[in-house]
């Protein structure tokens, strides 16, 4: 197995759902360890969470850049190798700033930043600091994901020619963001969310993934956004027509006011010779279209699922893997990138199948694009490369 | 059960499909009777259907301009009381303008005309004639639809926010027109189809579905049509944003190029209270989603169906109804109104649950909308109400 | 299309559900015409029925007795072809021994009859008679259960190991039967419906799916029948351990009293090289596994479908064929027969795909096996084939 | 959070599946540590799979009688408070007897031994002992899994009637156990399996199960066993009929020769007022019937599921938790029996819920009777209770 790798953490205190996720995730194969943390925003509540999670209180911290700072200091063999940043959206940029100053690898919870400003000045910080970045789009570690992506590549379907992905939400359909709800009330706000709440947090898993299956970039885009709930500053819905590189179509669709539905992220992929349809919340099936012959379900952990899907595959076939394994996939693929990088010396973060820098400005490109499109007189808005 | 109505159909010769459909359904339950018929545009194919149907031979006829003259000479006891229209799209408008002025009600298959200008002559024509006329938009003739629709009615999912809905079929994602194949030769001829093959052909029942249920009118359109198949001459694929004249934003999305899909008509409504969602491939099925407690199943035949769906029930819970049956409660309900210009001399053709001309008019004017806002530069289009 | 084959029914009177069911059935494709009728118990009744069904007065009769005798005596171009049954089950054979005598081919809901004897003795009578019988199982009509035999037939999944076949309902969970519910009180009644309640009602149903799909026959068995409803004198639920001529194994389940459930027959096979799964309440769908790859999902209408399924498909694939079509197929299966007989002269009921009275006795002693069975204290119990 | 339990574990070495799984589930949540093992019956491999695992050479060993032995003379700072038993069938016994005896508490994994005779011993040991031993019958870990059970002891359902569960795997279709596959080869060889291979490794998950969620006891049962696969020893499939001790009857069968299905086990519930359907392999998803309404959908995460199943729940609706997170929770159960322990000092196992030593001899009670039933020329064999 190799060392294990120790982290810090920033934010992800005790009311938090993604510090916990980056937790299990980080650790579940055995391959990490949480060694640091400053885990919220004022110093008791930070050491109250330092406590349950077994950490000694002198390596937790009431601030990050305390955390950065004396961190920084430790031996080789006591300092984190990385930093997972689980804040609200507007610390991930500051955050990854002084941890990059720091000398520390990075994992940060998406979207990248608050503005596309922020997310192309990190990406510029992290080429001179030569540390990896990587950006939890976890719903690509998923062992059917990655079995859609290898048969888009290798042809399966065709050239593709309509994508359709959507991600339904209910969650917000009433204002919780006055009852107290933490994740509802930084979300919606402004000031910590950036410019989007819907199209922020849930529309740029959409274009991730779609852009992850298919190969393809999205090219232009019209948008509609919403704001359902009086009182909300920010989109809680939102639908945008999608152009692909290639001529392709399509349909990117986000909803916090979907009453009834959990966390429906779904992609439909038409191609010249066939289809794919996969659902978040039955994740281990993945349905195959073809011109001429019945539809094909795929299965996580079948022998007929390809190498890239047993790549990421705990178990049998039928022994559901669920959103914690297909986080933790996402840290298993980084922990490769920081074995090689502490082996040979040499990033090549492209070689290694997590999200990264890059894929976070694209992310900010979309929303970025999004966000003005929506306001746009224009029918069409072009996203940089 | 009272009189069987007696009909005369245009169209429907051998190899077409929904002459055969139409057949079925209006006689399903017993209350009609095809009399006579102008099945196919050669003399010799008709006369051949007509006998394969075991009618006579002086009922069939080689024209519809004969059957017309000749039918409406004969007396009270023999002539149809209807005709049913199922030719290509181009033949609607003239056959029915010849039906009405021979002073028949009828039956037209959608979409209602080739352009928006003969279907607003057309619908001025029904109004001086007064005849009843009824468009065979049949997927409103399925149970769970008539229970959504009065559950939007009665308030049930709230105020209504978002609409999706969604036609994916795969069949023409090669170029069948070339290979003699009839249904696709006439839907991708802009002679025979009118202005689109996808958005006309299956679009227009996304439409009518989604305002049926609703019952919101759709106020503004932002539409992207495409053609995959190279040489053909109309869009075989098309996505368009939508905006209600309540607010509620939607998505409408129809393709023939689904590889895969085969008649995957479904949408997804949801309010501030609720959400349901109804697809035509398991049509007997009905989710109904709610703030605070469990999504709920509604099925076809059950207690707590309500009476709308009760009423276009034939069988127990569990067995299933299909498209037949629902087109077959489409002419169920023209048959009522039919009755009730019999009985009473009265045409009250909205007090009776069937697409009817107003419906046929608004499906052109999506369309005709649709297809403008494809290559217009401004963002977003008005339809007429 | 040919001529249209006349027919009387006895029972089927207004409130009965399966009657009905059969007029559409047996009507649908237009090669069959009501004649005449014995609808009802009562003279009134029966004529009410009539006159809704749009028979003229002198067609319509107090008893079945008179109805035969009557119908008999008049010209070959008035006289019904066959007689359809649909009574409860004490009639069965009082009523087709009558028709058989009067020379009428006979089409008899399920099952066969009340007892064995009186099965065997309707068999030999059949023969004698030379006349063709039709009982409506009318499940093996579905265009995928006829797909999932020729699957079977052409070793597709090899070897049959194991079967489970399911037929669950939860319309009799309460006492129905004491609140003048007319199926319910006729089905509890061992009067009327024979020696069992559940496993005469649907699980024979069962037995004749599962030897239809797999060409095998029941050699022995092991039965469990229970009455959870207190004073209702027959079985409500029932389990039946089964073992086939081949040596596979198999469960059979029938309950009246599953709450929830509307009408889940269903079937699994599984064999040397392959699996079928198939759910009577989403028809159109057959699932087929395979050792070495993906589980395919075939779907009625659609091109790789074989020939089997195609001659019972009336609509292109996402068109859902329901509980009538499926009916509607044993009757043209029927239909094809009488052809052949009018034609030929001659009677070769096996070439036909219908159920027939070598199929009525087989379901008698599986009905008969199985209450003996309940009660034995020994564990297994011989069919005889 | 408290401490961390420290466990040692025997087998579970390199090729395992289940070792892994236990590895993981037991850390999940950062409430124990893995600190020495005899992970394989040959030293080298057990020295490998320890280096694997991060544990220095010291705390590795060849034998679990050196592991124990060593082990217990260490401080109560470093020993082991339980064992993880992860080893075929036969080793059950023997590791659980030196565990208890060295005076670690147990985690062991199921069947709980090869023979009901040694798991009556070891009750017995074990009540001698006082410690505590959990048999990961992990299945019934799953949130809504412990819905459905407080939904029938708070009486959603009613009086329980009927009980279908299933375990229908398809992998030993094949003679996998002459091909090398250790999983295959064990549990296919009665002296490592014990007298059964099907009904030994998931019949008994179904039984348990049953008997969790109903609250009620099999009473009585008819087994038919079959082993299809010619050469194997042991059964690769079988049906039982069970009546319970309220009278409910009921269905169970399990399979390893179902061609295509992959841990499909499954349970249906059915009461005098509702009805309850859950499977494993989509198990975020309840569906709960009722006499008079909907069928409702409950869902893991969601606001209206219970109190029992929220506290198994890491992640909002919509997250799937597969099967390591349901694993997880059995082990977490069980921290909460040590922590009580510890506390206390008291044994109330009952308390806690996990599967204790009493499911444990329950299911070995329920195997032996099904091995026996089988051969047994009378219908209907008593468990004892």
């Amino acid at each position: 197995m190799g060392r294990k790798w120790r982290f810090g953490m920033v934010g992800g205190g005790k009311d938090a759902f993604i510090g916990q996720v980056h937790r299990i995730a980080a650790q579940m194969d055995g391959q990490a360890e949480l060694v640091c943390g400053a885990f919220s925003s004022t110093k008791q509540r930070s050491f109250e969470s330092g406590a349950e999670l077994g950490l000694t209180g002198e390596r937790v911290y009431g601030t990050y850049r305390e955390m950065m700072r004396k961190e920084a200091a430790l031996s080789d063999e006591l300092k984190p190798d990385f930093i997972a940043i689980v804040t609200p959206n507007n610390m991930h940029y500051p955050v990854s700033m002084a941890a990059l100053e720091a000398g520390f690898h990075i994992v940060c919870d998406k979207p990248l930043s608050r503005s596309l400003d922020e997310a192309v000045n990190l990406e510029k910080k992290i080429r001179q600091c030569k540390r990896l970045f990587c950006l939890t789009h976890n719903y690509t570690g998923y062992p059917m994901v990655k079995q859609a992506r290898a048969m888009v590549a290798d042809g399966t379907i065709g050239r593709i020619r309509r994508v359709v992905v959507e991600y339904p939400q209910g969650w917000l359909a009433q204002r919780l963001e006055t009852k107290g709800q933490k994740q509802a009330t930084w979300r919606t706000d402004p000031k910590r969310a950036g410019g989007s709440c819907c199209m922020g947090d849930i529309g740029t898993h959409c274009a991730n993934l779609a852009e992850y299956i298919t190969g393809l970039h999205i090219d232009e885009l019209c948008a509609d956004l919403a704001t359902f709930v009086k009182g909300r500053p920010l989109d809680d819905d939102g639908s945008v027509l999608l152009r692909f590189n290639n001529g392709a179509r399509g349909v990117l669709w986000a909803s916090q006011i979907a009453v009834g539905k959990e966390n429906g992220l779904n992609i439909r992929i038409f191609g010249e010779k066939g289809g794919l349809e996969w659902r978040q919340e039955e994740p281990n099936t993945l349905l195959v279209h073809h011109l001429d012959r019945a539809t094909e379900i795929f299965r996580t952990g079948t022998g007929f699922a390809g190498p890239e899907a047993a790549a990421v595959t705990r178990l049998p076939a039928g022994h559901p893997e669920g959103y914690l394994e297909a986080f933790a996939n996402i840290y298993r693929s980084f922990f490769q990138a920081l074995e090689a990088v502490a082996g040979e010396g040499k990033l090549k973060e492209n070689d290694y199948d997590y999200p990264n820098i890059h894929d976070g400005v694209r992310g900010m490109r979309f929303l970025e694009a999004v966000v003005r499109a929506n306001s746009a007189p224009e029918k069409w808005l072009k996203i940089d490369a």
